[in-house]
């Protein structure tokens, strides 16, 4: 794993560029001291980044900082590298969270490196889980298809904005909801010993029924008719969650489809208010619920995934570390980014 | 018709502290002078508001002030009244352009002495134009409407967001759409020789075809699979245009359902972009179709409605006197906005 600020191999004119920006930028802040200080100070605010105190965000897990009973030992910190890259953040984690597409697989396909990566740090002690901002399928079906292409993975170490969902319903004590969603996210509310007012038996749903909480999340089978229901419930007071907001989806061949994020913004229009709660990334909601579940503070969990302001922003929110993987959509990491190529990076920090 | 703000009659504390905050506000802009000097400074304000220029503001009929010759007489201006409520808006105009629903109407019932005023109107020589956000029918089912409650009308002289639809395919030379709406719509622009790519015999829209606008109006057949096929014609760089961006649509008996801003806010979220054009108020695009359409400059149509952001901005913007009436959602004018309890306000001022 290398750190954008920090790394001293050459760069095309333009990311030189970009950084030595990041760089004036720091030096002005850094007053007198010159260019080493400064790069210096890169890796020592991201030393401060997972250690420091953030005041007004709740820390899972604190009080029991570096618990790990429940995800096996702390692996061996590893050597920073012959340049230092990533001093600071390169080392192994108690616990790793991976974002799925772009980061383990695309679409179909697993990512080269990718699944003998994740099995390695499991080998070697650390505890894994896999966060999703899909709603759509249960637990059980990413478990198959992680599975399936090498990825040590049960259904219990999935975490997608359904299992959010139904983690939320628990919290709160609601256990009836009008649900605009798919199949999957109704089987998993189910499952949860959550009634969805207005889904069939086969967990399609309908413009039927009422409850005191409206879930929006991706539907393929969304009609007026469907907006219309989900409105009269919040007209009288339902509370209004959504599983994310991601405006669109990218399907294979380079396709995008509409996402849960405008149909969120339809029920929001009408309704004429936002969610009281966005489960899904950017919002922390599920990385917090992971950390409570597996015990591990937040400095001890590896955030990894291939989007900075979603992937990345929702550990970063709860102080986590992050590391971004080059893999999916994003192909050059942000100043102050600690990134990878690909997922070996994580294992070898002289890896180029 | 009344003016807010020079109103002198007995009004209940809270109006009047809403009038006195007012009044404070303009006193402070007229410096030195005194309470009367803000009195009349209301009513010259409404003088100059109708004449004045404004500058980046297109003025259809410019160069013709006062051109009556599609509408008839210009008629006789009105005495200010006893008290002097109104004078500078109190006369009769060329050109009166009503709002529907809440104005003429509520649902299936007229409002009472609105048919009465409007018919006499007419009767000394006033032209009359119906103008309505809803996209969903044809203009002949809202001049059958009017004429059963007892309203002059024509379908020629009902402009509603599909007839406006239709101009503007009219005025960009594009004879073929991908449409989100009614059959009504539907309907109103293929009687504009315009093809409506993804609709049946019916006028009902499915799912299919593309074209290089899109439109999006109410659409009580909306589905995924339809809010899918519109990203993709926007995605590959088709124009984009709304027939108004109303949030909810109040039903009988107290009821909302969601309007068309909500399956706009839809699509716009997953286009990534707001709509090119809003036909509908309060953008001013179909009241300037109706002052180029008859030929009558701005200041000599008077704008009626029962929602100032909306009814009365559209025509506010393009330099049109307007006013509000009492019966509709707007139970308190704001201040300086000319208004009137019921319509028969337009045609005697002291009518208390």
């Amino acid at each position: 794993m290398r750190h954008a600020a920090a790394h001293p191999a050459p760069r095309p004119p333009f990311r030189r560029r970009a950084r030595r920006g990041a760089a004036q930028v720091r030096q002005r802040r850094l007053g007198r001291r010159g260019a080493d200080a400064v790069q210096l100070d890169g890796v020592a605010r991201l030393l401060r980044r997972d250690g420091e105190d953030r005041p007004g965000v709740r820390r899972p897990g604190r009080g029991r900082p570096g618990t790990v009973a429940q995800v096996g030992r702390r692996g061996p910190a590893e050597d920073p590298g012959p340049d230092g890259a990533g001093a600071g953040v390169l080392r192994r984690y108690p616990l790793y969270i991976f974002d799925l597409d772009g980061t383990l697989y695309r679409g179909d396909e697993a990512i080269p490196h990718a699944a003998d990566t994740v099995r390695r740090l499991v080998e070697e002690g650390s505890a894994v889980r896999y966060f999703t901002n899909n709603s759509g399928q249960t637990r059980e079906f990413f478990a198959r298809k992680l599975q399936t292409m090498g990825f040590p993975c049960e259904p219990g170490m999935v975490y997608s904005t359904a299992t959010g969902v139904a983690a939320l319903c628990r919290e709160r004590g609601v256990d009836r909801v009008f649900c605009v969603g798919e199949p999957g996210l109704v089987q998993t509310l189910r499952e949860a010993a959550v009634e969805v007012v207005n889904a069939d038996a086969k967990g399609r749903v309908w413009p039927c029924g009422e409850a005191s909480a409206v879930v929006v999340g991706i539907c393929r089978s969304f009609t007026y008719a469907l907006l219309d229901a989900a409105l009269q419930c919040l007209l009288k007071g339902a509370s209004y969650w959504a599983t994310n907001t991601d405006a669109t989806y990218p399907l294979e061949g380079g396709r995008l489809e509409p996402g849960a994020g405008s149909l969120v913004a339809a029920v929001s229009t009408c309704a004429g208010r936002g969610p009281d709660l966005v489960v899904g990334k950017p919002s922390p909601w599920i990385v917090r619920q992971i950390l409570e579940e597996t015990g591990v503070a937040p400095q001890d969990a590896l955030l990894v995934g291939d989007r900075p302001e979603t992937d990345l922003a929702c550990g970063r929110t709860l102080g986590c570390p992050t590391c971004l993987v080059l893999t999916g959509v994003t192909r050059q990491a942000p100043p102050d980014q600690a990134f990878c190529e690909d997922l070996r990076g994580l294992l070898d920090p002289t890896l180029r």
